[in-house]
C-alpha cells in the first residue's frame, strides 16, 4: 500500500512524538524536525508508510542516540496485558468457541497502537478490550481460517506492538501441536516488540521467536534478513498481525491473512472496512466472506 | 506566540488540505509538499503558527498558479451564514442584552475555521452555533470590554473567517455610534476574509474596510502595510477575532481583546482555557477576571 498525501501529517505526528521521547533538548529537538523535513522533501513518497516512517526513526535515532525510546513504554504495556492474563484465561476457559475467542482477543491488542494513535493509557487499555471483544470480526469467516492452519505444516505469526504480544500468546496457545515461528522486529521500531519485548510478553514458551532483521514499523521484505525471507517463502500460512504489517504486505501473493484494526482513513479505503473495524482479511484469494 | 513542535503536523495537515483543493494532479501534490517540508526544514520553526502557514500557502500557490483556492467554501460559508441572520436578529431582539449576545454570536462564528479544523458542512455550522450560544463567555468580564468600547474613539477590529465575518456584522450593528474599522487581509489566506469576502458578508455597511497588506492567515506586522500599521497604533482600542489573530499578537502590548474559540492543546496551554472554550481576553492588562 502506497503512502498518500493523508499520511504525511501522520507521520509528522509521529515524528514529534518520537523526538519529544527521546531528547528533552528543545534546541536539538528543532534540529532533528528540520532533519526529518529535509528528508521527506527527498524521500519517494510513493513508499509504503512504514518505510517513511523508518526513516524517519533512523534519523531521530542517530541523531539523539537513544536506540530504543520506546523501550519504558513498551515495557509498562506488556506489564498490563500480562496481569490481564487471568481474565484473558477466564475468557477463554467459558466460551463456546476458543479459537473464535482466542482469535478476538489477538485482534482487540492490537488497540495498543503507538504509531496509529496518540498514547494509550492502562485504563484505556482494559477498557477498550472489552469493547473490542464484544465487536463483531469482519471480512473472511473465521471458520476458513482455522480450516487452513488446520491444514498448514508451518505457520509464521508477524507480530505487531509490545503488549499486544500477551493476547497474541493466548490466541496461539488455543492451537495446539501447531508448528508456529513469531518474527518480531530486527531493531527497535516505535514500539513494536522485539525479541527482548517477545520474550517479556511469554511467546518464546508458546513459539519458535525469529528477528526480521528490519527496524521499520512493518515487513518490508527489501529490508528484511535473508534468514527471515527465507522463513517467509517457505512458510504454508503467514498471520500478519497489525496495521504496518498490512500496509507493508497487502500486495503480497502470499498466503497471509491479515488481523488488525482499521486505524485510519486510507487503510480503510484500501481493506473497504470503516475505521474502528477489526479484521480477518485474505487479500490473495479473490474471493472473501465480507 | 511562538511555534511549537506540536504545531507541525498542524500545519503539515493543512498543507495537504490545501494541496488538495489546489490542483487535482497527483505527481503536482507530490512535488509541492516536497518543496513544503524543503521549506520546513529550512524556515526558523520559533516563528508564530500562522507565518510558517502563510510561507507553505505561497509555495503551494506559487507552484498551482491557484490564488485563492478556498474561494468557492468561502462563499459557500458567508451565504450560509447570511441565510442564518433573521435567525440571528431574532436571538438579539428577544434578548435582555443585545451586546452579551451579539458578542457571544460574534464568537460562535469563529467555529468557521478551516486552519485548525476539518472541512465544516452548513449543518456543522448551524447545530455548533445553536451549542456556543448556549456555551459560558470566558475570561475578561464582558461588562468591562463594553465600557472601554464606548470609551473609545476609534476602535479597530481585526477579521478572521469568511462567513464568521457575517456574525461580526451583527455583533458591530449593538455598537451604533462607534467608528469602527474592519481589517481584512491583503491577499488570500485559506478561508480568512478578503475585502471581497468582507462586502458579501455586508460589512460595509457597518464599518470601514481596510485591508491589512499581507497573506499571513494571522496579522503578523511586519508583514502588513504601513498605512494598516497606522491604524494599527493609532487605534484606541483593537478587537481581534480567531486564534490566528491571537497567535501572532498575543504578546503585543497594544490594547488588545481577543475574541476566539480555543481550538488546539497549545493554544489552551497558552492562554490558560481548555480547548472548546469560547474566550474573551485582554493579555495587555495584567489584572483579568478569569
Amino acid at each position: 500500500m502506497k503512502a498518500e498525501l493523508e499520511c504525511l501529517p501522520c507521520l509528522v505526528r509521529q515524528a514529534v512524538e518520537e523526538v519529544n521521547i527521546s531528547s528533552p533538548d528543545s534546541l536539538l529537538r528543532r534540529k532533528i524536525m528540520r532533519r526529518c523535513f529535509a528528508f521527506m522533501s527527498e524521500t519517494d513518497l510513493e513508499k509504503t508508510p512504514p518505510e517513511i516512517a523508518g526513516g524517519i526513526a533512523r534519523i531521530i535515532s542517530r541523531m539523539t542516540g537513544v536506540e530504543d525510546p520506546y523501550k519504558l513504554i513498551k515495557s509498562a504495556h506488556t506489564k498490563t496485558a500480562l496481569k490481564m492474563v487471568p481474565e484473558m484465561d477466564s475468557v477463554i476457559s467459558q466460551s463456546d468457541d476458543p479459537f473464535l475467542t482466542g482469535l478476538k482477543l489477538a485482534i482487540s491488542g492490537n488497540i495498543i497502537d503507538l504509531g496509529a494513535r496518540e498514547r494509550v493509557s492502562d485504563a484505556d487499555i482494559i477498557r477498550i478490550l472489552d469493547e473490542a471483544m464484544s465487536m463483531p470480526l469482519r471480512g473472511v469467516d473465521p471458520g476458513r481460517f482455522k480450516a487452513e492452519i488446520e491444514r498448514a505444516g508451518s505457520i509464521l505469526y508477524l507480530a505487531d506492538n509490545a503488549g499486544e504480544t500477551v493476547f497474541d500468546r493466548k490466541f496461539i496457545e488455543q492451537l495446539p501441536g501447531k508448528k508456529i515461528t513469531v518474527a518480531v522486529r530486527g531493531a527497535p521500531a516505535i514500539n513494536d516488540a522485539t525479541l527482548e519485548d517477545a520474550r517479556d510478553a511469554g511467546l518464546d514458551r508458546v513459539a519458535t521467536l525469529v528477528e526480521n532483521g528490519s527496524g521499520i514499523p512493518a515487513t518490508v521484505l527489501s529490508d528484511c534478513s535473508p534468514e527471515f525471507r527465507e522463513i517467509f517463502e517457505n512458510a504454508d500460512l503467514i498471520i500478519s498481525k497489525g496495521q504496518g504489517n498490512y500496509e507493508s504486505l497487502s500486495s503480497s501473493d502470499a498466503a497471509i491473512y491479515f488481523l488488525f484494526k482499521v486505524k485510519c482513513d486510507l487503510v480503510a479505503y484500501h481493506s473497504g472496512f470503516p475505521v474502528g473495524s477489526q479484521v480477518l482479511l485474505k487479500p490473495s484469494d479473490s474471493a472473501t466472506d465480507a
